[in-house]
């Protein structure tokens, strides 16, 4: 079961090149096998033309690492505090894309501007605090999950229901069902942060779209009565 | 004849991948058969790679499903309307494109400001009003072709000579002779609203060009001395 | 010898797609054969994935079709008045290449902004005035010729040394010493008018470079004592 | 040896295609073999396209050609008068990349807004002075190197802790301990300068990142307990 984890999780981060969301190795994918409580993640620094399922790195909810020949990504402590808080997350990926980071750097959550954005998160995609000097100058990659969590807890978000967030002066994180869907997860903020920007430019003005819209296209999508797709037919 | 639409309807909802116009399954494209009143339109959330001609649904114009595998795209109800308002439209494309999502967004009509705009658009493209929250929470699909029908009768527009339209806070439409032409105009959508928003940076005071200017360009390529292109050696 | 520059010519339309200056049909370039004043130019509205070179149509100064089963790109009095009147061209392009034409739209001249500019414009990159109701609605593309040429000779601009012009509300012309030196040229202006976009985003009160800059860079490039590329060694 | 120099050098200038840092000939990469004293760098105005090993031209730190068929890069002085003030670059790039062009036109030193930056640049991109017109109508390429090498000594700045540079109305120089690695430095400060730019136009009020997470993230890479990849594996 692990070997197929790792195939799909090798796959998921060659998606992140695929949908232009890396420059160089500057991102990282993971799942978690909810089961054994292994998470599966891209080893640090390694080229992704290079990669192989058999580079993935295998380590437990403590960072110790279980199997691979390879030092894990040095995000690894931030995707390990997600999935200890958020018991729903089954995958989490890692990016500085282009314009997602561009808000994380101006320090803003991404509001809610139309049905693109609301097809995916269920409110404004939220720019976690800069972290204290304490908090860098110590576990700073752990703590840097503690801090996206306390946004979450703090506004109650649900991370399947906003299943991304921006963290300040820094980059994205996306959440899924498993590595691939925070890969699809990823994209969208990328493609939503890009289009508030030329929002923005084109209309200085523009208001949040109307909270009825957001419920309407939300559950459209993910609702119990949704009906877009091909899942209930 | 309807395996020919599904060919070609099949081939347009490709062309909005080679157009860069949509991502994952952001977008749809439909053409009608005037005399059979049917319509063949993209299956809901299937992936563009994966789709071949059999996967096209045919519906009639009650939205009934006369023939296909699949759920036709959620949008089905907002394209058949269009098909009843407007005898001269056969071919209805939706998407998401970055720029003209943003215009939509941003609650605005993309400002005639040149010759590209005019060889397609005689007039601004107009950005209907966002739906009510009755409108959103009744038949959503069907009163979003409703709003748009709605601005075009009371501003007197023929879709085939503005043949496409942004709604407040969604999207874009975009409308052809068939389904190859309404995705050629959706594209020339996505470069004016790319084009309008570089004008208004580098020129914040820019004003719409010169009505005769429009006229000319339009009636060049398609009024009835028009001398674009071969169709009249 | 017609053929040599039919495949020239084709060649340099073709090099409009591949450095993305153009969407469908909506460019052309010629090329002048100066001993017999014929002029190769592209067909009207033709894809450019089905061109050959046997499809070019050669016309002469007087916009008679000499040879070639289609109809000239409907651009051809505006090539014809160039050649007419730049006895130094040999070579003319025309685009609405995206960024190029927002400065277009814009209305503005493209200032010199630092050496990418001036390693192959000699001045501002100029923009012609709008054409009046009665330049528009009499011979329109004849029209569009004589008024960039108007501002060439107002302004005392050699389309050698500034190969290129905006013309309000419309697009870019660019001149070389063949085609393919004025396809070469129009690829410039469009990465000139982007960063020019991104440098007064970025810096609103940015003031024109310094003359004597423009003046070595041009001149290392293009003067007597050039010094740049191969060709003294 | 020189071979295989002159095999990495012609690498180090098609990866400029590759990462999109140059339109035509606009760029070159150099290299220095220290025990020599000889570089290797890109011949003038040739394309990549076209390019062999063995058309690379190797120069003495006088800028004499000691091998090679064609004339160097009319950038060689510049590269020279860095090897020489700069004993522990081994590389060098220049290029015309747009958005950090941009920056360098509009006479800004990039922020450091984030991690993405902290990663590979300590400290903000500076942007070095316009040369005087006795500079620019003297030597003017070395007089180019002198400017940058006076703004990193009057700052007291390692050239490979901010691994390159923006020079006032012209573009990016980027340093690295080899070829290779300054073309990563140039690409890596293309990305800063575009996410610098968005960021600034989402929110003007912007300032600067925490020096404490330069520090952390500068360290995490670059410093003597670095953790980042696998070199201490």
């Amino acid at each position: 079961m692990l070997e197929e984890m790792k195939q799909r999780v090798l796959k998921a981060n060659l998606d992140l090149v695929k949908h232009q969301l890396v420059l160089f190795t500057w991102g990282n994918v993971s799942e978690i096998d909810r089961e054994s409580g292994l998470v599966v993640i891209k080893p640090s620094g390694v080229e992704y033309d290079d990669m192989t399922a058999d580079d993935m790195v295998v380590v437990d909810l403590n960072g110790n690492v279980v199997e691979g020949h390879y030092r894990p990504s040095s995000d690894t402590p931030t995707h390990i505090e997600f999935y200890k808080a958020f018991p729903n997350v089954g995958g989490v990926t890692h990016t500085h894309s282009t314009f997602a980071t561009a808000w994380a750097q101006a320090g803003r959550d991404i509001p809610f501007y139309g049905t693109t954005h609301a097809d995916y998160f269920y409110g404004d995609i939220p720019c976690a605090r800069s972290l204290t000097q304490e908090e860098i100058e110590g576990e700073y990659e752990k703590n840097t999950g503690l801090a996206i969590i306390e946004r979450f807890k703090k506004d109650g978000l649900d991370p399947l229901a906003v299943p991304g967030v921006l963290i300040k002066s820094h980059g994205v994180f996306a959440f899924g069902k498993n590595g691939d869907g925070s890969v699809y997860n990823a994209t969208v903020i990328e493609e939503v942060a890009k289009m508030a920007f030329i929002t923005e430019a084109v209309n200085p003005d523009v208001t949040r779209a109307d909270q009825f819209m957001m419920d309407k296209h939300y559950n459209r999508k993910h609702g119990k009565n949704a009906y877009y797709g091909q899942s209930k037919k």
